[in-house]
C-alpha cells in the first residue's frame, strides 16, 4: 500500500469513451448496417496507478478501443444490449477490475426506400432517437443492463394542462388548462436481474417499451410534466414485468404564444415561438414498490 | 449623397436570423403542426446607415421578426416556399428595398403512432432530414425560390469505388474498387421563374425531387463523389422540367476499415471506425445547358 | 397519501435550466459586467405532484427564473457562490422544500484594453475557461458548497509519458516516454462547512485554485492522467485547508505524431494530427483522510 | 470533350476540411505550440471527373491531407498566411488546377504562468478568437490573401443607440438611446496584391487590424450596428494602405432589460437576459474607392 500522507483517493473510474463504430454485414440478399458510439468504463483496485504512477495492471483505454472492435468483428450479432455485455464481461474478467461499465448509444438506420421496394446497401440515417444500453459487471460476474432511448423530441398540442401550482410575490405565470408540451425524452430503465444475460430478448423489450412510451405520450392528459412522468413510467412498466424502474429526465422545450394583438390579429393558439433557453428540466425514477 | 471619403460601401444586407415558428392548426378531427426556422435578409439603399449613422428608412430587424409571426397566423397554408414568397414580396415592396431574401428551413413532425393509428394531437420530430427554400424577390416583383434538403444523412455500403487518381510521392491512399460511402447531403435547386409563384405547387416539386435523390443514391455506382454529384443531379434535372439546375455540397464522411489482423482476425469489409475530421468537400452545380 | 398501486415515487428533482442573466454594475468611472448561466433545482414532497396531478405546492419553473431575475438587480454584489448562497435559502425556505441546489457557470468578460489602457464600459469574452459554483442548501439551512473550473483545455508538450501498462493479445499501444498530453479540464472542490457561508472569500479560493492547478499542471511530471490528477489534486488541497476533496474528470485528447516516413521526412515530436473521438476519460476524487 | 446530353457542369470545387493539425518546435529553452484547421479546395478541369467518372489528374483529398501535415514539418515556420501561400502554390502546380484555396483557422495557445513567469512546455488554450487566413493562388501564380478574425465575441454596455428607424403597424420596438450592443464578431479583409507574398509581415498586419478593431469597438458611438461595421472598417482602413477591403458578418446578440416592476423592483439598465435566437445580422463591406 502507498503512503500517500494525509490524503486518500476516493471514487474513481477511467476508460475509452466515443469509439465509433460501424459494422456491415454482407449478406447474400442485403447488407445489415450498425452504427454505434461505445464507451467502456473501469473501477478497480488503481491506487498505485494515481498516488505513486505505477502503471501495473492498467488496461490501456486504447486496448479497450482495440477490444471494441475486435468484439465487433464477430460478436455483434444481436442487441447492443447482449455486446455490451460480452464486452463488459471480458473487462470484468481483468484481475484488477472490481466493475466494468459499458455504454452504447445506436444510431439507427434505415433502408432508402423507393418505388415500394427497400434497397440492398443503401442506407438513410434516421434521427428520430437514439437507443441506449448501459451494461455493468462486477468481477463477481453479476450483470446489470439498463436500456433507454435518448433524443426523442415529441410535442402534444393539446391534452396538457399546469395549474394551480404555488403563487407568491415573485409568481408572473398565469394558470393554463391547455398549453403546447415539447420535450425531448431522455427515459432509461432498468431490468431485472434474471433478464440481464445473453438469452434475453433485449431487442423486444426495448421495442415494447419505447411503443408504449409514445402511445402513453399521445394518449394521456398531463396535468404536469412529473405526472407525464408518473404517467408514462407505470405504463412502461405495465407493459413488462421485466422492468424494475424507469426513469426520465425531461426538458420542458417552453411554446410561448405570440402576442398578435398589436397587430390586429387574434392567436387561439396557433402560433408559437419555440424556445430552448431557460427550459424546465424534470427529472424522476419510478420504481415497483419493494425493489 | 454622404461624403465618406476615400471609402466605399460595398455589398450589405441585413436581417434576421433563427426565427423560430412554430403553428397549430386546430382541425376538428386532428391538429397540424410546423416547425420553422426563418431567416430575413435585405439589400438595398442603406448608405446613409452605414456611412452617416442615419436610420431614416431602416426597417427594424425586429418588425421582420413580429412580420414572421403575424404573416403566420393566416398565410401559412401551403409550402415553405409560398410562406417565404409571401414575407419576401412584403419586405421587397419597402421603398428603400432592392431585393428582399427569406430562407426557411422546416422541420419535419411525423404523428406518433400506435396500434396502426395515427395520434390527432401528438408528434415526433423526424430528424432525417430539413427542408429548405431560400426566396428572393426583387423591389421591382421578379421571384426566385430555390429548394432543397440539408441534414440528410446517408450511406452506400457498396457501389461506391475511387481509384485512377492522380499518384505522387505525397500519395499513400490506394485504390479501391469497394468502399463505404456516406455522406450527410445538402442539395439545393432552382426553380424556373414561371414556376416561383404561389400558384406552383412546390410541395410535390419537392417531394419529387427528394425521392429522386434518394433513389438515385441507392441505385448508381460511384466513381467518386463528384460522379455521384453528377448522377443524381441529372436525374433530378430528369424527373422535372420545372428545375433549372441542382447544387451539392457533400462532405465524404470516411469510413476507415479497421486492422484487426493484429488480434488474428481478417476484417472483408465489416468493421469500419467512422470519422468526422478530416473529411472531403465536394461541391458541384449541373445545370441545363444553355440556362 | 396517495394509492400509487404496485408503483413508487423514487428519486426526484425539477427546477430551470439555462437561465441566461447578464448583469452591469454602472460605477461612476466605469461598468463592471458579469454573467452567468444559472440552473436551480428542487427535491422535497412532491409525490402527489407526480402520482395525482397535485400542483398544490408546487413553485412553478418559472418563478424560478423570476426569482434569479428579481435577487440579480441587488444580491449580486460578491461571487457566485455568494450569489448561490442566497437563492438556494430562498428557495430551501419554501416549506415542501427538502433541497435546493443551485448550478451557477461564469462566463468570464475581460476589459478592452487598447494602448494600454482600459475600456470603462467594453468588454471582449475570454473563452478561457468557464467557473463553476454549485450550492446546496437544505429546508434545514445547513448548506454546502462546491466550486470549479470547466473549459480548461490545456496541454504539455513534454514532461508526460505512458509506460508499464498492461499488455495481452489486444494491446497495441506502445509504451512511449514523452507524449503531448493534452486535455479540457472540468475540477471541482467542496468546501469545508464552515467555509459555506457569505463571509467566505470564495472568489480568494477560487482564484488560489485555479492558479494551483495550472502551476502544479506546468511543472509536475505526468506518468499517466491518473497520476496527474493526484498530483494535481493534492496540490490544490496542500494550498487551501478549507478544501476538503477535489474531483477532475479529465478526457485524454490524444494527439497522434504523423507518420511522415513515406514522404522521406523524420518527425521528431514535431507533427501531430489533434483528435477528439475516440478519447481516454479519467475520472478520480481525492480526499482529506477521515472526511 | 464528354457529351454531357441537355446538361453542363457550372461551378465546382473540391478539397479536404477539418485536417487539425499541431505542432510543436521543441527549442533549447522552450517549445512553441500551433494549432490549426486546415482546409484545401480545388478548382479546375474537372469536368471528366464528374461526367464520366474518370478520375484522371484528380489529387485525392487524402494527398491533400498528407500535403499539409508534410509541409508542416518544415514550412511552417512563421505566419498561417505564409503557410497557406507555401501550400496553395504547391497545390496550384498541378497540371488540372486552375485556382488552389487555402483555409486556415489558428487556434491560441498561450503559455501557462506562475508566480510570474512562462511555462516552457505547458499551455493552455485561449478561446478569446480564431485567426483566419485564406489563401488562393491561380496556376498562373497570381495570389490572393485575406486574413481576419472569427469569434470574438464583444459588448459595450452604454454609447450604443438606435432610433429613428422605420415604423409602421407591425413595428413594436421602441427608440432608445442606450442599450447594450453584444456581437461575434467575424471580420475578414485582403491585403494589396503586392503584400500577398511571404515577405510580408502577415503577422503584424494582423495584429494591427485586431488591435484597431477592439480599440475602435470600445471607443466609438454605435447608432446602429451597420454604422459600427462601417467605423470600425474605416479604423482598420486608416490604420494599414496594405488593407484594400474589410467585411464584417455581425449578429446583434440581443440583450434584453428585464421587466423587475412585477416584484416591487426597478431596473436601470443592470439587468438583462442574454438570447442567441432570434439575432439580427448585418453583413457589409467597405472597401477603399477605385478598388
Amino acid at each position: 500500500m502507498t503512503e500517500t500522507g494525509p490524503y486518500e483517493l476516493g471514487e474513481n473510474r477511467y476508460g475509452k469513451s466515443r469509439i465509433r463504430l460501424v459494422t456491415v454485414r454482407r449478406g447474400p440478399e442485403r447488407h445489415d448496417l450498425r452504427d454505434m458510439t461505445v464507451a467502456v468504463s473501469l473501477e478497480g483496485d488503481f491506487e498505485a496507478v494515481h498516488t505513486a504512477g505505477d502503471n501495473a495492471g492498467v488496461i490501456a483505454t486504447d486496448t479497450m478501443k482495440n477490444t471494441v472492435y475486435a468484439f465487433a468483428r464477430d460478436r455483434l450479432t444481436a442487441s447492443p444490449d447482449a455486446f455490451g455485455l460480452e464486452l463488459a464481461k471480458h473487462f470484468a474478467g481483468y484481475p484488477v477490475v472490481e466493475r466494468a461499465t459499458v455504454d452504447i448509444a445506436e444510431h439507427g438506420w434505415s433502408r432508402v426506400t423507393s418505388d415500394g421496394s427497400e434497397a440492398a446497401d443503401a442506407f438513410v440515417r434516421s434521427g428520430e432517437l437514439t437507443r441506449l444500453a448501459t451494461i455493468t459487471v462486477a468481477h463477481s460476474g453479476a450483470a446489470e443492463v439498463q436500456a433507454g432511448v435518448d433524443d426523442l423530441t415529441v410535442m402534444k398540442t393539446t391534452k396538457s394542462a399546469f395549474k394551480g401550482f404555488d403563487r407568491d410575490g415573485l409568481t408572473t405565470l398565469r394558470d393554463t388548462d391547455d398549453r403546447l408540451m415539447a420535450t425531448k425524452v431522455r427515459a432509461t430503465w432498468g431490468y431485472r436481474s434474471p433478464a440481464a444475460d445473453a438469452t434475453f430478448d433485449f431487442d423486444a423489450a426495448w421495442e415494447r417499451a419505447r411503443a408504449t412510451l409514445l402511445r402513453s405520450f399521445a394518449n394521456h392528459f398531463s396535468p404536469s410534466v412529473q405526472a407525464s412522468i408518473w404517467i408514462m413510467g407505470t405504463h412502461i412498466l405495465d407493459a413488462d414485468d421485466s422492468i424494475d424502474w424507469v426513469r426520465m429526465v425531461l426538458p420542458n422545450l417552453h411554446h410561448w404564444i405570440v402576442d398578435l394583438a398589436p397587430f390586429g390579429l387574434d392567436n387561439p393558439g396557433e402560433v408559437f415561438v419555440s424556445t430552448t433557453e431557460p427550459h424546465g428540466l424534470i427529472d424522476a425514477t419510478i420504481h415497483r414498490r419493494g425493489t
